[in-house]
Order: C-alpha cells, then structure tokens, then sequence
C-alpha cells in the first residue's frame, strides 16, 4: 500500500520539511503546492505577460497554480491541510471543502486558538492534529497499524 | 429555467435579506445556512446533550450545520460566497472549495481590501462581485438576458 | 427546502410512527423498507416461485427488499439508521454503509450500551442520537434554524 | 491482470493468513484493517490526544483507522467480508454496504448459522462462502479459469 | 414514492399493455421504446433522407431510437427487460447491460427455455420472472409492502 | 416523458423560433443562450465593471454567460447545436463537446458544406440535420413514435 | 499510450488467439472471459456446492464469472465484442450495454448476416469490423497513426 | 509527480515537436492525435471498407480517430488546444469542451487575431498562451515551481 499525500495551506515554516524527513522510509509519495512565494504570486505574469491590474495580475497566478493544486489533491489519497498564525489562508481553506467534495482522507493540523473557526473544516476531517510529528503517527499508524 | 442559489459565508449583515428582495419576481429559489449566530455555535449539545470539551462542543454542532450546508450547495446551481470585514471565515472558503468540486457555478462577494488573499477562491468563480445588486443583476441577466 | 429522509433499520417498535407524527407540518417526505416482518421475508418466493432451500428463500425477498430500499436510500437527503435491542442487524449497519459510500447525511439511533461496537458507524454520522424525539429536533433545526 | 483484494471483517481468527498463504504465487495484492485490536481501539488517543469520554475515545479511532479502510475498500477490485461466531460485527457489514455503493465485487463468507441474518449482505455478494479455501479457490478461477 | 419504470424488450406481444392495464392505480410512472417496427426500422430515412446501403439506414435509425431508450433507462428507477420467442433480441440484452452498469434494479422477464442463455443477464437481476402480472405483483410489494 | 432541449450555437437567424412554435403541443422543454449578441458581449462590464483590455472584457462577459449555458446543457435530455455560414462557431462546437462527454443526446444541424470540418462533430452526435422541421420531427418521433 | 483490450463474446472460434498473435508487439494489454465453455458454466457449484436446481447452477456460475468480466470491461480502454453464428449470445450483448453504459470504445465484430439484429449494438460503437485482421488494423492505426 | 499531456488541435506546424522537445528532461508524457492529415481522414475506409458516399468516409473515419482522442484526452492531466490560422477548427473547440467537461486542467494557445471568437474556449482554460515555448514555461512551473 503506497499513500499519495498532499500536503496543502501554509507556506511559511518548515512543516512539509519536518513531515518529509520523519517519513523516511515510509511508503508515501509527498505532493505540495509551490512554496516559493514570490514564485507562486508572479508565475502568471511571468510566463504570460504582465497585467496593469493586480487582479487580473492575480488571477492569471492563482489559475496557473490550480494546474498543480487541483492534480496534487485529486490524485491524493489523503489531503494535509495546514493552518498557521498569519494570513487569512483562504486557499487552505478552499483546497480542504475541494478536498472533502471529492471524498479525500483529510487531516487538520492548527494550534488550539483556531479551534473554533476551524470547527467546520475540522468537522469533515478524518483527523485533526497540531504538529508534524503527530502526522507522521498517523502515516505509521495507517501504514503498518503500529502505534508511537 | 428556475435557477436554485445557495448563499453562504457572512451571517452578521443583511446581504442575503437585500438580494432576496431585490429578486422578488425573479424563477429563483433561495436557500441559506443557519444566520442566527448563537443557534448555529449551539444546536449540537442542544439536541445531542451537553460536552465538557469545546471542541465536542463546536464539533457536534458543525456536523448537524453540515446536514444544511451540504444539501444547499449540492442541491444549487449556483453558490454564491460572501466574505466580509470580520473573523477568519474558513467555512465561507471551505463551501467555495466543495462547491467548486462539484462543478457549481461560483460567485463571490467581496470588498477590494480582500482581492488579494482570496485569488485562489476567484479564480475558481465564474463572477466576482462587490454588492448584492450585482448578484441580483446577475440573476437578471442569467435568467432573462437583460442588462442592468 | 424539502427534506427526503429515509427511515432504515429495527422494525420492531414504532419509532418511525413516533418521527412521522411528530414531524407532522415540516417540509419532510419519509420512505422506509417493508416493515411487516413476515412479508418481508417471504416475498420472494410468494410471487417469484417456491424454493427448497432456505438460501435461496432468503435470496430471493433480500433481492426483491432490495428494489425498495436501494431506491429510499439513493433518493433521500438524509439517511436514518436506527440499532434496535435485538438480532444481528447486519443490513442496517450495510444500509448505513451504502448511504455513506454515496455521500448522504447519515444520522445513527442507538442506546449507549451500543456505542462501542457501532463506532465505525458512528464515525461516519453527522449526528449520533437516542430518541425519535432528538430525529425531529434535527429535522426542526436543519429547516428552520430553530432549537427544541 | 493483477487483482487487488480487500480482506475486511472478523479479526480474531487467523483466516487471511490462510488466504495469503493460499494465494502464494497468484496475481494478487491484498489489503486488510488493522488487526491489532487493542492498537486499533487506541490508536486516535494515542496520536492525537487522551479523551475522558469513551464515545470520543472510540470516535477518534474509528476515524483514524476509516483512513485506512476507505482506502483498501476504494482501491480493491474484490472486497472479502467474513462474519465471525461473536461479537455484533457492524463494522464488517458497514464495510459490505460501502462497498457494494461502490460497485465492488463483494464476497461474502460465513458459516451457515449466519445465513439468514446476512440474507441482504449476501444479496449483494457475487459470491457467498465458508471458508478461506473456498475464497483462493475463486481467485484462482478468476486469475486463470482453473477449476479446483 | 413514484417509482419509474422502463418497459424494454420484445416489441410483438402485448405484455407492456397487460402491466400497465394491471398497475393501474398504482403511483408509477412508465416509458417504453417505440414498439411500431415498421416506424422504429425506418425512423432515420425517414427524417434524415434515405441510405443506398441497408447498414447505415439501420444506423440512422438505430441511433435515432437511442435518444429515446437511453433517456428511458437513465431516468427510470427498475428497467424491466422482456426476452421473447423469436428474434435475436439482442438490443434487449444491450438494454439489461446499460442498465446493469448504471446501478438500476433490473427484473428480466423470460420462459423457462431460455433460462441457460440469459443466465448472465439474470445474474445482474434483482428478480427474474415469466409473466406480465408477477412484475405488477413486484411493483405493488415494492410501494406497498403487500404480497399478492 | 418531458423532454428538456437546449439549443446551442448560431445566434443570427430565427431558427430556435421557428422550432419552438413548431414544437407546439408537444411535451418539451426549451432553454437556451442570451441571443442578443450586443448584451452577450458586454454583460460582464455592464455588471461587474470595466475593463480597459479586450480580452478581459470578453473573459468577464464570456464567464457570466456560462453561468447560463452550463445549467442549460447540463439540464438538458437532449442538445441541439447550429453551425451556420458566418463567424468561427468555436463556442458551438465546445458546447457540442461538453455535451458529448455528459453524454447528453447530441443533435447536430448545418448545411452540406460544413460536412467536412464537422466530422467529428456529427461522429459524436446520435442526429445531423439540415433544417429545424427535422429537429421537430425528431422531437415528435421520440416522444410519440410518429414519423412525419 | 499503452491500450488495455478486454475481449468479449463468441467463445468457440480462435478469434482472440488470432488478434493475440497478429498484435504482437503492439502496446497493448489483452484480457477476456474465462474461455473453457465447461468450467465457465460449473464453477459456481466446484466451488461453492452442488445446486439441484439447474436456475441456482447456473446462477452461481454467472456471479463468479462475473468478477472477471466486469473487471476486464471497467478497466478496459476498449472493449471488442464479437458475435458468432451461434447461440443467442445475450451475454455478448450484454456486455456491449455494459461497456457503452460505462463510455468505453467500443468495437463490434460479426458477420453481414447479423447485421440488421445487431444494429441498436453497431450504433454504440465506433467501429463495425467483420474479421479479427481489422481490430488489429485498428490498434496498430490507434496505437501508431499507420493504416495498414 | 508525472504529468499527462495531451496536445489537440492544429496539425500543419511543428508546434508539438517544438513543445517535446523544449520539455526534453521534465517527467512529462505527451499524447496527441494522429497528425497525418491523409491517413486521419482516410482511416476509416481503409480499414473498414469504402464508403461511396463522403459523409460515411468521413464518419467512419472521425469515429475511428475518437478512439485514440477519447483515450488520449480521458487520461490526460492537462489538456492543450491549440488553434492555428487556417480551416474551421471545430474538432479543436469540440476537444476543448470535452476536456472541460471533463474537469482537465485546459491551456489554450492562439494568435491576438482569434481572441474574441475563442472567449468561450480561453474562459474556460486555466491558461491562454501564445507560443510552444510559453506552454513549456509551464509545465517547468508546474513541476517544478521554477519561473522562466
């Protein structure tokens, strides 16, 4: 049994590292949305000419970057989606009602304080953590039925 | 052509109240979440019985507003997605992503201080709007090929 | 917003009576299995033909039950499944089975000496509950938004 | 053609391990729930938390150990249930029912003091047996159209 | 509960008539194919001009009828296939395996001679019968839960 | 049996009055797109504002009218699509494609010019037709098995 | 592109070792029934028990056969059902339905004298052929782009 | 992460050798149509048998020709259209709606001159682009998060 994992939401810590590096071993196939950025806000424009209006200079992005998001979550089996401290994180919350649509395995990592306006986000989870290790657990967990 | 809408995201102004009047006359059927507030945080233990936990607290009653939740959006043809000024409203991006997973035509609502952080939620909408009126123009046209 | 609930499981008390007379007035249409017992087991074979052996007895009016309830689950928003005190109950946990694989609202009725061996099918439910009165509260609260 | 085969259901008695052994040099993948029962009805608190309350305690698990269950059953081309002597089972027929929505080749495996309370699971197996034999006899047949 | 059904198969005795002469009362809703050979044969040239060469004026007309017959059978809810006497049929089985694959309750109807031959369609049956009156006694157990 | 048809493509001639008064009597329904092609053009700015770059403009219009044409085709039992003599047709020949992988009844209507470059088009339609008395005459042969 | 072919029907002609052999080399992934005409109609009782009823026999051995074939048709690119001179052949017809139901290319092989019967069965495909050279003309054309 | 590419449209420039080999290295799969214009048109009849009337070659071959595009745009990850200055190009537009329908991630590529008739076809995309060399950009970026 091999797992395809994406690993959505918050791009500013090392949690996809910390998940990726505990795993070692394990019979997962990891996928993520481009972490870059700088990268992610600019592609559409880069690669398809520059816009005056920063809508349209977003939208031509955020579509880009759809490419890669839609096709990690729909081949995932399960869909990590991670809330941090800043930034609405509006997308993160997209990817995990795309995610529940589609029948994804969803686990819910954020701290206590978001409890409760992440209570209907965590009501279609599978799972809901607060730290990469506890992710890996669960991988082990469903992997090979053994407990930390 | 009777066009079925579900309203979701802000429950703390009167937008939903200005677009069903101003589509009176209109082959629409509206529907909505729970907008009152203290109900919606509480209908779990409610019915269910009380939990110690907020977490249990606020878990049981999501899963009871998701009983609404789901049947609106599944049941629409359209889902339109209000943001507004306050709260993290993770539920609101949540139904955008499951609506779009579901292929429902999008529209959403919101003020130019959230173009930015909402890219990925517009660029899966087929209209994105500032006001009520402009959703009812919207109907309007969809239904009947008038402008405005 | 019209509700279809289907009503599946123990057939030997009157819950169902107990949830039609008090949803009496809500925009409801329940649908249920055959629950006269004797019926139900022997309608194969009264009208497809005799058979010797209990097997196929049996084959023949599961078959037939089949037509009728695939049909109430396939059509119905929310999906009730109620464990009574006795006998095995295997088709009202395959019922709650099959409504979850189709991504219906699954509500479980049970007593609390039950909640260890019904935990997968709980785990699946959007609402856990004892009584037929709590059924309707639900029901109350997913059309109007109000509590009991 | 490679045949991926679900083992669900009664985890006291070694019958997948006669399977598997059986199967030696078949064409075929098996899967299976976690069958360490104590790991199984502790895994949620013991990744993700102590809970005071048993339904929560078993509410965790089962949805922690649902990741990996969906996941075999969505996967497998046959799903496997057997029905033990003791205990109420109603996961193993939850998983028959959410595999028949699925549209899986079901078999069914039971002694024959079982056989009228499984009459509906049975219903909707393609095949209903007693012993694991019987079960890598029918992969064989259906790999290579060998007879026993 | 309105359960649709479509009348499929052997087009030169009046079997639909006696089940509709029989259902009368009964809260169903029947369609059927277009049973005037004649016009069902010649239907394509007909509207569409004539074809030289027999198999594309077969064609036309095979693929007109099919805007009807598929539209029967997607929308009913138990496809009824009769097997006749005479003819080859074989759009009769086309029908019970377009049914079969989208999930719906399948009764075929057939003599005793032809049981071997059809073995494979029956499989795919929730019942299998000889006469016109045994499907009406299914359609009133299946609404009414009463046996003839 | 009601029909709903949606009639896709050529916006410059009467051809979807002359088949709705024709339709007269019969058990059918019609939608259709915005036919004024000033207000289909401009929707998008006229509702949600201006955009000083043509292509922006017609992506803004060009989304809100799919709004209307996806719920017509995805409604609809059967799509006709007019190819006529002037302009690229492209918005045509993509709803012909969408409708064929809903796998909707496709009917496709163009003079014999046209036959070589829409090959594949009529490869995937169950009709090709030259005039709308033959869509008429498809309609009233599949509701009612009479040929013309 | 590798093309996985399931191959259904008429099982006393070498048809399928001769499209076997004739595509060697080619990227393609050959499946089919269970050939052998006894086993095929007793496996269900060498298996599973003795029926004295020939109806349960042979319903048995169509279950079993069953998991076969409907794995071979659902994970098919394209499905070849061949009609011989013999029997009634409802099985390859039913297959036919089953395939086209599901969206598989279909390929029909038979001779002219089944042409009008078969032509419902020839209007759901996208090829007609009459010898086993012409669907391995049609892979090496699909597969290469070179006629023969 | 693989990507699935299938490359529709215009068949008189080298813009898919351009793409292939610009990608050279990325963990790409490319499929595409038969691009020999004669043996896509004649394919039909010179596998099938002549056709004296040109609607029929033609439709046998279109039908042969769906074979391989079907496949191709079925299991792609990403679909590209490319529209070029010649001819009607509706096969293009057709495989554009049918990507669409699909859920395919969709890029567009065309000249400024066809960007009004092309609206449809580009709001549907999730990126619209001029040049081989701007797809490749792309596919880089969707990768490996790399901008040009």
């Amino acid at each position: 049994m091999t797992l395809k994992i994406y690993l959505s939401g918050e791009i500013h810590t090392d949690w996809r590292d910390q998940i990726t590096a505990a795993a070692a071993g394990l019979d997962v196939q990891f996928s993520a949305p481009v972490t870059d950025h700088a990268a992610s806000d600019d592609c559409g424009v880069a690669i398809m000419g520059e816009e005056p209006d920063k809508f349209w200079h977003d939208h031509k992005g955020a579509k880009l970057n759809a490419i890669r998001t839609r096709h990690g979550i729909e081949t995932a089996d399960i869909v990590v989606v991670r809330f941090g401290d800043k930034y609405k994180q509006w997308n993160a919350a997209f990817d995990a009602g795309f995610a529940a649509a589609l029948g994804k395995s969803l686990i819910v990592m954020h701290g206590p304080d978001h409890q409760h306006p992440l209570k209907e986000v965590d009501a279609a989870a599978l799972a809901v953590v607060e730290t990469p290790a506890q992710v890996v657990d669960i991988l082990k967990y469903v992997l090979d039925g053994k407990l930390p």
